[in-house]
């Protein structure tokens, strides 16, 4: 499971840098109509719909900070590079229609390596509708690097912030929270296993959900139709890319306002608990910092709850409250202790 | 010359992810009505002016393969970062408006080491009237590695491919060419005199133009204005990065025309030619294969030259011609020979 199987070995260098972008992009098709020009020009060129206004990010995934190849297989990389990005479209209540695409590669990886990669980002474009409308590949002196910028659409009276959330409003999270990061933990002992004895068969059969969370999470498309469908615009929206409490704050933060997290509200699959139990972990500690979950996190009016309560994508787990009462986190025993953000950080990581 | 001056040493972790980002961007401004929402949530928001299209590209520079930071300043890095997307919205006839920028970046570096960077891309940006709406930085376990996308803005008529030469229409060039590559060798001789002895001073008094192009490009931005001006539409456009025969080719070839490039028209500024004497090198090898220009070649109907005849930045260069007749280089000699592409090859490169 932990090795490449890659049969083929063709050396970057028998393409060349124009060679290569042409084989990995030749099968890219173009489906909105919105984007008038894809790749091969010095830009892509799209018309947005009138009065639609556009939304941009970008996010970029480095080996060894972001990825171990070692467990990550790189048409899931691929596909995780997009799921980020698009995550990050979704949490703005847009519609998600183009992405560019660049990677710094080094020679090391033959160009069925980069098949499989641009194979994960291909399926991650069909599967999520969007064009793939430009990009770079170049070389790198050591790692793999991606860098994926998203485009999409969204109403001005539709698009939604992390700061506009108001006092009782509610504080809703879709999905389940925490598996992403337990399947990263499943995997990081199964590579241990796995160094220490090469003959060694994965046991991942207990772990299934974490594992498929941590190697290919879904960003949330329907949400944004969902809300459209309920008549419900949030009154601020974030993506769990961090972990929950790191997300709480930033919309609290952002709209100036406080809040009461409910600790036995938070939703967890039942794999996570079972899990926790048996690696000795906190749920609630794994729910609230675990990050890469991807699920979106928002607040809407009070008026709003019957529209969203039979829903069993969506979790009411808070209020907000004004903001001299600070964010709390009101455990199973009552108790309200204050939030605080310690979600996964690359840079700080680097030095723990 | 080539060494890192800076005092300050603050290590990236004392500030953490969020804290780097946030003390990198804090002075950024927003200047564009188009630009709804820059830096500091899920996405930016942009709302594209009614009627006009949208050009995006994304241009990506790795340390030890696009730059090598002994002689590159961190601020012209930055710099020469957005110049390079810049030049290809221009190159696309469209006015630049937006930028993400996302960096991986080592330990190695302190913060003011990325606050020089972060100056030269605010510099360019503040230059060029673009607004920096976004971007992700992140820690790299070796290099530095910069990806920059630009959008910007242009009418549905006035929108200018590669595809769109045809026969008789005239191959016009920006400015001169071949200065960018020959201040790279100045540099990399300079840099091995340094190596060997470091107490020698560098000599580049004659060599000032070059080193300019090669470490602070402009791209064209004033050329959609101008063309605008002189009511000239190119029929195609493409933007010099890898050398001049590479670019003709890649319009002929989008095209489907051939063309003939006349070697006594191509613009040579009088250090390029005494330059290359010294060095022994051939001024039109060097302007067709040297690169990293960052100048415009277009094409534009033969009915248009006498508005463009006397304007010092555009010189004549050739004629496109019939697909059949194929793509040549006339010489001063008379003599005609096969365009062939020896671009600046950033994957071929290493193996060679």
């Amino acid at each position: 499971m932990f090795e490449d199987k890659n049969q083929g070995r063709t050396p970057i260098s028998q393409l060349g840098e124009f060679g290569l972008i042409d084989h990995l992009t030749k099968h890219i098709e173009i489906k909105h109509t919105s984007t008038i020009h894809g790749i091969g020009d010095d830009a892509a060129v799209i018309a947005p719909e009138e009065g639609m206004q556009q939304v941009v990010t970008t996010d970029m995934l480095v080996e060894g900070v972001h990825f171990d190849l070692g467990y990550m297989p790189l048409k899931h990389l691929g596909y995780k590079a997009v799921m980020v990005n698009l995550s990050d479209v979704y949490a703005m209540n847009a519609t998600a229609k183009q992405i560019t695409v660049s990677m710094a590669v080094s020679n090391r990886f033959p160009v069925e390596a980069l098949e499989e990669l641009y194979n994960g980002i291909q399926t991650a474009a069909r599967l999520y509708n969007v064009d793939i409308i430009g990009g770079d590949t170049t070389s790198s002196t050591s790692g793999l690097v991606i860098s994926i910028t998203a485009l999409g659409e969204v109403g001005k009276d539709e698009v939604t912030y992390r700061s506009g959330a108001q006092e009782n409003d509610l504080l809703v999270v879709t999905g389940d929270l925490g598996a992403a990061y337990l399947g990263l933990q499943v995997l990081e002992r199964e590579k241990q296993v796995f160094q220490a004895n090469p003959n060694a068969q994965p046991e991942l059969d207990n772990y299934t959900y974490l594992v498929e969370r941590q190697l290919k999470p879904e960003a949330r498309k329907d949400i944004p139709k969902l809300l459209k469908e309920l008549e419900v615009v949030p009154t601020a929206m974030i993506d769990i890319s961090d972990g929950l409490s790191s997300e709480v704050i930033h919309i609290c933060k952002n709209s100036k306002v406080g809040c009461n997290l409910y600790e036995d509200k938070i939703p967890l699959d039942p794999q996570v608990i079972s899990t926790c139990e048996e690696f000795e972990l906190d749920s609630t500690t794994i729910a609230l910092s675990g990050g890469e979950d991807y699920e979106l996190l928002f607040t809407v009016k009070m008026e709003d709850f019957p529209k969203i309560k039979a829903n069993p994508n969506l979790t009411v787990i808070g209020h907000i409250t004004n903001e001299k009462e600070g964010m709390h986190l009101v455990t199973r025993a009552n108790t309200k202790i204050p939030l605080v953000a310690r979600g996964w950080n690359a840079l700080t990581e680097e030095d723990s």
